[in-house]
């Protein structure tokens, strides 16, 4: 290798004009959330270091107000609905994490909130959206049409959707995540090479990777899914939105995704880099990790970019990796499962 | 009021003179820890201060290397051994998070360690202590006397002995968690009113109390112990060291001392404001809400604190407390006995 060789090539500038939403809506999010979300941490750990030959930024989202990071799209989202229409409230489909942020925004604006959700989402997942004081509809994630149930509900009460993923302001919402990372790491004067992200329908995975365009270019975000549903890896891939056949069949149940969103595949196949895939095994090698060497309580589906990293799916040795844990809303019985493996 | 009454009283400068432990090693135990300790962030959770009325920090030691604040006390210790004693080793007594700290540091320096143990430690501390490479005698808690089996292995292989608590040493890396917890605390623009931490032998309680005297003066230390293990809140009270009559039967497995370490009495006696006790019952309802609540994984001796805040042990709605979690190196199906509760 010559001398020129060895020069660190600058990263090109990425191209963000035309994209559905700006940088800028993220930093109005991040202000419109002070205070009310957490600012989660950046963890450290020796072990998983060692264990990975990596540099490992954990981001715990699973600390987050509500148990999950989608308190953040939520609360971004329906802060901003105009007061007048405020009493008619709120509608959202969710397994339970979109659910419970949707419930406890709704809870701290003041305004009713209606979520429908499969009868077979985790107990915790029902009970604590219960607890926020929304109303609970629940359906069968193999026969009945959540949408259609949801459409109805809003014609009939005029309540606001709101889109789990498939929002621009659920997405900036979201792209706080890689906003506060991205400072964080440059606080500890590191530089992310990689950012891991469990991916369901897109809407957290394409506000990070925007936030990260913004803030820290070079750095190469990777969607991380459920074997069954890695929609985004081959939609990314074939260059067009690609849907999965499963509707069910994963203990990852916060990324069950149909396909890919619209606006989160219009970002994301300009700026994501390769994906990955995780097991049920994986992800559940994952949880057992977390608990065990990290202390940390996380979901099976939110412990995907952690699988990922600890299955070595990705080349990530001796990089700078950050890994998004996206929630920690996990029954015990899963747990204990987790743990006897 | 009138006006003059309402300027606040500056807090008396404490006399820091004549102390074991000058603030100076705890800055200098943190010099040593730096790179080997994780830097445990200060978290917050709008919950929380919801069903506390306080402004509460959480400084999650159970988020430390090898599980628990120990590794802190242990490192600092141990690498101050000159070179040419190391081989001969280490050799420390504890029902587990100690004995983690002593092995991961010694791991760490390449010295050979040996735990003496309770047969009736959790599991999980018993296995992960010689994960870490070090050699486990265990002794009967009712009937043996660990101080006498640790000894004699001293005396026969000439290992350097690694007190849990009574070690100026110990209580200096004990202390960087409430040096850290003041800057942290300063750095979010807030003033530590109070701050909770759990009390076994003192070496954390002292080192904290001592480093908040140095850099937060005003701020009110509480040490927090299991009902029958009292023997501080017992102690200051009568202003000489007390002890416990139980020598076992406690959940809080890490919190079972005898009596006050003579150092770390000889500084709480000076430094801390009113002790809580907490049952069993409460230790486990903390652990419970740890996990379900905060995404937290901590061992009930490591929840005392909490659970002294959960169940208002003592007069804190209003003001900003620091809360230290200990340790997370807990048994399954401990957990599940706090989630059953």
């Amino acid at each position: 290798m010559t001398e020129s060789q060895r020069q660190p090539v600058p990263a090109a500038k990425p191209d963000l004009s035309g994209l559905a939403v700006p940088f800028e809506d993220i930093e109005a999010a991040a202000e419109r959330l002070r205070g009310e979300a957490v600012l989660t941490p950046v963890l450290r750990h020796p072990l998983l270091d060692e264990v990975t030959g990596a540099t490992v930024l954990i981001k715990p989202e699973n600390l987050q107000r509500s148990g999950s990071f989608k308190f953040r799209g939520a609360f971004n989202c329906i802060s901003r609905i105009p007061e007048a229409a405020r009493f008619r409230g709120v509608v959202a489909c969710s397994s339970g994490n979109h659910a419970q942020g949707v419930a406890a925004s709704a809870q701290l604006l003041g305004m009713p909130a209606t979520i429908v959700m499969p009868a077979d989402a985790p107990k915790i997942k029902l009970e604590r959206t219960r607890g926020y004081g929304a109303r609970v509809v629940t359906y069968d994630r193999e026969t009945e049409d959540r949408d259609g149930i949801a459409a109805r509900i809003c014609a009939e009460s005029g309540a606001t959707f709101v889109h789990p993923y498939n929002d621009p302001a659920v997405i900036a919402g979201q792209g706080t995540v890689g906003l506060e990372l991205a400072r964080q790491a440059a606080d500890l004067g590191l530089h992310l090479d990689d950012v891991l992200g469990c991916t369901g329908g897109g809407g957290l995975s394409s506000g990070i990777a925007l936030a990260l365009s913004a803030l820290s270019p070079g750095t190469v975000f990777h969607t991380c899914e459920p074997a069954l549903f890695d929609d985004y890896k081959r939609s990314l891939e074939a260059g067009r939105p690609l849907a999965n056949a499963a509707k069910s069949g994963s203990i990852c149940d916060a990324l069950l995704s149909e396909s890919p969103g619209e606006i989160g595949f219009s970002i994301l196949s300009r700026l994501a880099g390769e994906g990955a895939t995780v097991t049920d095994e994986e992800a559940l090698a994952a949880v057992a990790f977390a608990f065990t060497e990290l202390k940390l309580v996380v979901e099976p589906g939110g412990a995907a970019a952690l699988a990922a990293l600890l299955s070595a799916k990705l080349p990530l040795k001796g990089r700078t990796v950050g890994v998004v844990l996206t929630g920690g809303n996990i029954d015990p019985q899963m747990l204990m499962t987790a743990l006897d493996h």
